[in-house]
């Protein structure tokens, strides 16, 4: 997901963050699927820029923000080395892993509205494009390694990240702090899927 | 399908009709996939928006329709709703789908070449993105669901959107009718696809 | 891929015959899973045209190139047909077809370089545009037909095209010469792809 660089520079330095844990969680993805070295970095890739740039395409911002901001390649690309070579310790903390993943979709949330609100989008295309944001690098991973993407079958991953993003935008429209709302908003989306997972959350009606 | 609302309104009731018609089929084949309400939701959205998208991308129109008329997205969401908690009772209608599906398609098909043309692109690639913007829908709902898309397989469903395309073109450049133009060429992609749905036509050679 | 027409004609020549051979490699695919004739256009459009699209999306280059080229429908179209209808006679020359492939792949790796320097983005982001404009034709037609892709699982593909365009780079930025960074550069990529297949090189560590 792309930021340029502000005030707001822990936000993007979570941003990078949440871009290396995509990628690592891609890798661990394509090391099941016992794919090559090449495979494991494409995989890595393009779950971490996937869903940003869906987004960017979408609302037409050219081009499109992995491409002009090299430390997102940087990270991704260490993040994919890293993962490969120790992948069998990085197994081991998949629960820690889990934990991580849920900052970054619920931060990818937030960076995909801000940047769709950037382009005067409508509130509720915005929010859209903020789960976008989140959930498509992962529905393209699968997608790549033929499987039916997760965010179809299990968790309620995008209720999640839509419920951050109505919480987001609620508290900044009433108290004008934003990063109040980001942090409040990332808890929501960490607790909602933190007890999805935890009891089983879905919605499914029959 | 995005048009911009002008004296033609008819067919901008007709293609937020279509959408939603797209909508619940993408719900549909969601529904036997067995995803949740909100893969349901997904999938309902890309099969109605899809097709549209991808054309708009192609040539270059920034945000996407869909993003800019909310139309579109109050349709899709009420559709998926509806289809989702209707399920039962919809499937039964499934007959009557047909036919409504098969509107879809070919005023999607005359949309698709009606937006290209006001790019200034050559009549042969215009039609391409007639029926890329009728198609690919339902290509990237097989897709997501991990189906081989029913397009490469069964019905000659995109031979009828081409040549409904090209019925469309040589009226309006002969007569310069616009609504004969689409009404006539709608009823060729609707014959062409009932006759090769009832009898089992297709290409295939050998 | 998509090349304004210039004083490296050639090159301009090698494209349309690279697409020409995508289109084909399309086709029999298609065959192989029993498409209809449409479905097989379809495909082999989609090789073709898939990676040099994706890049020009990427880098915002709109409408993409073959919109407005004619030539490469053209070739395409006429590649397809051709392939369908003489399948068995184009299944016996699999062997050279693989050669032509190669030439593919290692053209469009430069081309995709090429048309991403003259956005005026990085180095390394180039050279990651040129591996996706050489291999995400056939990853798409993968995703179409249900197959994990090819890239993933064997051949040292993309890695012998950023192999290529690293030496195309180097070259170029050393000596100046154009045509000869192209022809070296093109030979790397065929002498790696060669022994990767011969000798069933991967990159796979355990």
């Amino acid at each position: 997901m792309q930021l340029k660089r502000h005030n707001l520079d822990w936000i993007y330095f979570l941003d990078l963050f949440g871009t290396l844990v995509f990628a690592i969680s891609g890798v661990l993805t394509s090391i099941e699927k016992k794919f090559d070295l090449v495979g494991s970095i494409v995989i890595g890739f393009v779950t971490a820029i996937g869903g940003g740039t869906l987004r960017d395409i979408l609302i037409g911002k050219f081009p499109v923000g992995w491409l002009i901001d090299r430390n997102y390649m940087l990270v991704i690309i260490v993040g994919c080395l890293l993962s490969y070579l120790f992948r069998s310790r990085i197994l081991k903390w998949r629960k820690s892993m889990f934990i991580f993943d849920t900052i970054g979709i619920g931060l990818f949330t937030i960076l995909g509205i801000k940047t769709s609100l950037s382009f005067g989008l409508s509130v509720e295309v915005c929010l859209i494009m903020g789960v976008v944001s989140a959930v498509f690098g992962g529905v393209i991973r699968d997608v790549l390694t033929n499987e039916i993407p997760l965010i179809f079958r299990k968790e309620i991953y995008a209720t999640a990240c839509l419920a951050g993003g109505v919480v987001y935008l609620l508290l900044v429209r009433t108290t004008g702090i934003e990063d109040l709302g980001i942090v409040i908003s990332m808890l929501v989306v960490m607790i909602i899927r933190y007890f999805a997972v935890k009891r089983g959350w879905t919605l499914q009606l029959g």
